[in-house]
């Protein structure tokens, strides 16, 4: 253990810019990396608010962040695809290795998967962290330490448009246009799709996405979304790819009534109760229907993604702010401006 | 147009065993068949009680039945897959083979289709019928007209292992212990699951399934799905493959629950109304979720199935009545015994 | 039948420009489209110098050409997706809707298939033709007739891109830069490939590649391919997808030395001969190799590509001749200069 | 390290039943088995009359042997999956568990692959051995001990159907009837297929195979292998998955005949050089071909498929020879009776 200064949780509505003991054992498949750039993530938001999200409950002080990047510091004996300097960013939840899910390559549905900023685990707010190599990536050097710290969000998005298996000219429809459903429709975009319809009933986020070439806006507090997909794909027929990206409840049957026979559902946003879901008119339709967990084997797309100019994450960085600022970054992300897709903070070089 | 003998259903109650113009025209791709034996499905019966199906109402008497076998009695100038004196079986929905649909092979959610037995259009319990030879199949000499005309009923077992993707050894859970349960589950035996656990609350039925090495009948009123699955699989593990045959309400939360991370659930019962799913229970363990409509592309594999002996169905034609019984037969189907998994009738030869 | 003007092979070496009697009965599911641009394919050449290819031997006069764009002029009694006037591109291949391969959605490799400029089937070059409604395609607003008339070719490009199932980021190898060579490498570029290296041994075709951002021209007389994959994809990896494009016998060992274990190859060239092929090298890392012949269900894809400007096919069409010059042109064409990438006819308006 | 009773190779041709130190540290995620049976596999015989297998030489003695099963004897701290007293076997291939192709699931195909019995690493033809629990799995109790070590032969037959993903009813046909190609065939027929045709050209082989309902023995040299499969699936199409187990250079035209439009072939065998392989016949049918690198994720469902009764490889079992004996053992397997299809060695009780 060693003593750094990091964004602690002390308990549910009171956060400390403090020193703390985390673990910094270096293993010989582990990197140390110093911290350059955290985002702020919905979830690290509602340990603050809540205390707990669902089953995980805040019971010690915990080091919140888990989206970053940064420079390796220190490499363990057996690591060869990394070197001190080099920069990178970190897929933050490590699996058992030799798991049943990890073996078919789903290491993201292990049950032992440690989770950066989940109780009882730390995050990454902090000047250091020891992670294992095989979890570490490298930026190229067009990459920014502020994108590589938009990766792992990125990397949702990724997953969802891997999971939806999108084919090049395939109409897509996004419904919610927060944080994720940017990721989403973004992800879509750059996996090949001709047209890509985003819904929310807030203007202000649907702005940011008519920014994009190739995004669709729709308000359907205004417009019906099946009525914009007639459309663009004809009656009788209707979007290849629908990804649910904002957990409200009240959107499921539009997905339904927007995806195509024979098309694909992606469930991305995470309803907070059960849904009333219309199976049978899923049927009548043979969707297919994927759901995503966070991501495994995306971080590599999602860097080459950035890096290829093919997507910009940069125009969604609301504001940066200094790591000593951090609790005042946490109330305004906790203030939930709809232009703030993504708050950052920069530690101290 | 020509006039046969057929059961039609004059309204909601009303059955009669009488003559009544069908329509008779032999074009160059079709043939016709003399019918053989015909299956009572539950959607015949549900015309019969209910006079609709959703959105499909009996406004005209309609010849009932889709379940059948025969023989080709004529052949259309085009047709080169059958001769006069084959006996076949016949898929019941005949799609516009040029929609958008049917040009990707999904010619069953095609919405043009024309299926046997749904208003307007007239069902197969007729002495003859004329069909399209590209959806008329030969029977291997091994496989009865009784056997032939199962394959419809168990065409909707195998569509659904087969969007499954179930793989050899898997283990697989059925929901379901009625006509389509026991399809599903003797068709995801057939295609190599190493042991399908099946569950009902009324033990006749299981009965008929202890009967099949491979099916391990569970009564849920007695037994939770889940510690049978967690005994197979192991906990923190779970099924492969959970196919949902019952389209109970209540069932969701043990599909969902017994279903391994990374597994496939496949939803072919149809419940009346809409479901309370747990969305981020599925997420947790990121599973495909496949709907069935049907079937498209497996009446081959079905026949090829009962051929090659691997799929018995014969133990379940609970009895056999002839043609001038036909509305004793429909009562007799409307009381639902548990253990009538199919009951048919013989036209007279 | 009716007399069109046309361009007719009259056999081996003799081409004409002349009045010739094609069929024109419109049936009910048909469209008649007043033709306006046709693109030129080595195909049509070929027949043009060596009256045959493979089994299929000019043996009376043919009208030549297969990749066209035009306009609506009379629609059958059944269509309802198409008007008189709108602007269409066609696909050139007819299958037989009912066919075996067609009811699985293979409608391009059944054996029925008539294809337009293939022995004995007319092709294109002509003022009028009659052709199935559910294989024209209405071109949007922004896409142009020369655009419509590359579609045709580019929709090999995005059959390998769907066949090689390419996921954002990836990183694709295409070995040769003619023609199908730079269509696959667009077409994987449009399907999220991350980046695509493009190999050959002629310079200025590699130039027209590098005016492409995205792609990565390789002469492999003075480089070798692997150590360009090597250097991007780290030693003991290798491609995501590699798509062979050439033709060339002395390929297949780059094509397997470059691609990633697990990883895809798709197989688009068509070598003269049978090809040396190292089996237990494609064993060593368990890779896939899909194989493409034309495409199916890809023209509405392939145009929405264009549509979106994800794509940009025009800066490879190097000439337009007009329809009286068609003799002219193919006789350039014959003379393959390496910048031709594409020659177009403009029929008279 | 420990000394132990081996059969080791002491280099090309000479073998010696003698005590060997071999390594025995017990770490926390391992377990020590004590082996009960082993069976000779066509490598462990090529190293002993070759001294190699391609790039593998033998410089060292090494002990021979990776086909067992056995009993734990001491597990390590971590596991949590065995208890001492389990009957087991074991999977001979360890990865690196961080590796870039083990983290895709494709762990076979990590190039830092340890081997049993592949220079420089031991086998398991000796008393214990140690080995990682993760890639060690209990055998059900009607699994016996001799079929437990037909597990790692069987698992290349299923890895094979796995990736030729067959479907219920499939026709399949398998080319060589040596003891890969009965493993095929026998997981083919456990996958769902209705009926596996299988070639060779020596009797004896087929003569095993006919005793197999649901195989389909040809004898290629007296019965062209098209042939058959026109009867059964008719001309103009065919079999669905053909799997390729011979190795043989001559057989690679078949195997493309015989493959419907739209099909897959697998690639099991290892043809000794580089083969004539007829691309644009792969592509006429735009088939796909998946190749065969060992298994990965399928110890699991060969052993659920013995299990359930679906396989029974018992009469492969041609003789078990005592450990005393095997010097004699692998002289008689090297002299390749074909009847032979499996010899085993019972280590001492």
């Amino acid at each position: 253990m060693t003593v750094a200064r990091s964004l602690v949780l002390e308990q549910q509505h009171v956060l400390a810019l403090r020193d703390i003991e985390v673990p910094s054992t270096l293993g010989p498949d582990d990197v140390r990396i110093r911290i350059h750039t955290v985002g702020i993530c919905g979830s690290d938001i509602h340990y603050y608010t809540h205390g707990h999200i669902g089953p995980f409950v805040v019971r010690e002080p915990m080091v919140l962040g888990h989206e970053a990047s940064g420079v390796i510091s220190d490499v363990g004996s057996n690591v060869r695809n990394l070197v001190v300097g080099d920069r990178v960013c970190m897929e933050p939840g490590i699996p058992d290795p030799n798991s049943r899910a990890a073996k078919l390559g789903l290491y993201n549905v292990d049950p032992a998967v440690r989770f950066w900023a989940t109780p009882p685990v730390h995050g990454c707010l902090t000047e250091f962290v020891v992670h294992p190599a095989a979890y570490t990536y490298k930026l190229p050097d067009n990459v920014s330490f502020a994108e590589g710290a938009m990766i792992e969000p990125f990397a949702i998005g990724v997953q969802a448009a891997v999971k939806g298996a999108i084919k090049p000219g395939d109409t897509c429809v996004v419904t919610g246009c927060g944080t994720i459903g940017l990721m989403v429709a973004l992800a879509a975009l750059g996996s090949g799709a001709g047209r890509v319809v985003i819904s929310d009933v807030v203007d202000p986020k649907l702005e940011i996405a008519a920014r994009y070439p190739g995004l669709i806006p729709v308000n359907v507090s205004r417009e019906p979304l099946r009525g914009v997909v007639d459309r663009l794909c004809g009656p009788d027929w209707g979007a290849d790819v629908v990804l649910e990206a904002s957990g409200s409840p009240r959107v499921y049957d539009d997905v339904l009534a927007c995806v195509r026979p024979g098309g694909t559902v992606v469930l991305v946003g995470m309803p907070p109760d059960k849904v009333a879901f219309d199976i049978v008119s899923a049927q009548a339709k043979e969707i297919r229907i994927e759901t995503v967990f966070r991501y495994a084997n995306v971080f590599d797309r999602a860097i080459g993604m950035i890096a290829s100019g093919r997507v910009d994450l940069k125009p969604l960085i609301a504001e940066t702010f200094a790591f000593e600022q951090s609790v005042t970054a946490f109330e305004r992300a906790a203030s939930a401006r709809p232009t703030d897709i993504k708050l950052q903070i920069a530690m101290p070089s």
